[in-house]
């Protein structure tokens, strides 16, 4: 089949070129608003051709929306809007409740499956597209009572050539798992970054003594704006709940810390060494 | 020479390992106060012998103290009281003003060498112990002009030999600086298992989606209490400054989010992420 990635980022390259190299795709075509993306995508082989949106929607049989959650609702709707009846479009986003309400009052409802596959890294742009990088991690497809058997099931061999195991979920619990085991991760290591940044104005050389540790927790960091932007948005208020926990939590170790209460902060940790039980 | 090695913990073992392994030590004796640990770094070799902390201090060239930072200020103290002029002690805790101060008045001052080899890992105790743990690294030697020039060059070919690269600073700054790039990355992680493990009451599957950016940023809650709770006490004000700016950074993305305030949000991850320029 031929497919359309809409959006040649880490993420729909990434997909682009494992579809075809293994042979799901005999085909792939890619959109993209930035010539450069499209072109770099291009050159090193992550698509066979650059379409405009409307080709890409007439000639597509399965389609992928791989921009920035907030552009997603907006391109979802052109592509329901342009696709037949044998056609199918997902999308890759990390929210999915804003994009199913959108997509709910479409007339082609149902030749969309929403899909977060569980995988990335801190990169972005075609030029951070990898091999094998969705293989042994998890995709959630959502609320997919509201999709044609056959788009799903398409949508289930797509995953099973990425490797991936298929958890379903209602959009709405998706969004509060993922605020949980995803986007304060993000927020809690933007804001490191940026307390230890702050601190390197009158320190120069404070970065000399980073280690193994600081490195871990800072990494997400270098995540793209537009993607989380986005993210923070249209999953604002469990990303607020979420968020405010963590700051509770971090207040009971300033407390147990100022207060010099040994038996609290070895109560608050091994509290948190219970984390060995999920983390391998 | 012989070195002695109290508290046979991460630290510890994989010194002890790494320097008779490497010709540094020809025999190496440990010494511990939990009988268990003692047993077992005897029976999987990080150590040749079990000795009592008299019998350490009389018979070893070099003694590392490797104990939590609280024990370790009375356990120095004890050490230098046992010494003679052609001894050394170093210590390994992750902060230095405070045993600093403690080994001032001391009238063996000169053979002691404080030091913080920054390398580790999330786990403890002598099972814990690998070799290699340090290559590559950094270690800081700190307010060497207090100690000996014969005692400052052991301690340099013991590092050297564990391949760490050598910064001096002054105990002071060297705690500012651990605050900001180790301490702070620990309370984050903390209070993010803390945050998750809380919602886990009543949503069980919530690690169900947990994906790489999580474990990077919840790793280190799985370090030990002992550990870091010495450290947040001895390094109580500086981690209460860190800690209250990294609050307000968060505080600073609590605001932007919950009034969608784009710019806002774009601005303080297009901040962040200048970390780039730090990680590689």
């Amino acid at each position: 089949m031929k497919i359309g990635v809409i959006g040649l980022g880490l993420i729909g390259g990434s997909m682009a070129v494992d579809l075809r190299r293994r042979g799901f795709a005999e085909s792939v075509a890619g959109v993209d608003n930035d010539p450069l993306h499209a072109e770099v995508a291009r050159n090193i082989g992550l698509v066979d051709e650059v379409l405009s949106l409307d080709e890409c929607c007439s000639t597509c049989d399965l389609i992928i929306v791989a921009v920035p959650a907030d552009a997603a609702c907006g391109v979802l709707s052109s592509v329901l809007d342009r696709i037949g009846d044998h056609q199918t479009v997902i999308d890759v986003c990390s929210t999915k409740e804003a994009i199913c309400r959108v997509a709910t009052a479409h007339s082609r409802r149902s030749r969309y499956v929403p899909t977060h596959p569980m995988a990335g890294t801190e990169y972005s742009g075609p030029w951070a597209a990898k091999e094998n990088m969705f293989d042994g991690n998890a995709v959630i497809l959502c609320d997919i009572e509201h999709s044609a058997e056959d788009a799903v099931a398409v949508v289930e061999r797509l995953y099973d050539t990425l490797n991936m195991r298929s958890i379903h979920m209602h959009s709405a619990a998706h969004d509060v798992h993922v605020a949980h085991v995803s986007h304060i991760s993000h927020i809690s290591s933007f804001a490191l970054a940026l307390t230890v940044l702050d601190k390197e104005r009158d320190e120069k050389h404070i970065f000399d003594l980073a280690s193994g540790g600081f490195a871990s927790t800072v990494r997400l960091a270098k995540s793209n704006k537009d993607m989380w932007r986005a993210i923070f948005t249209q999953n604002q208020e469990n990303i607020l709940t979420v968020l405010d926990n963590y700051i509770e939590k971090l207040h009971l170790f300033r407390t147990a810390i100022a207060e010099s209460d040994n038996e609290s902060v070895e109560g608050l940790i091994t509290e948190a060494n219970k984390i060995k039980r999920i983390l391998k």
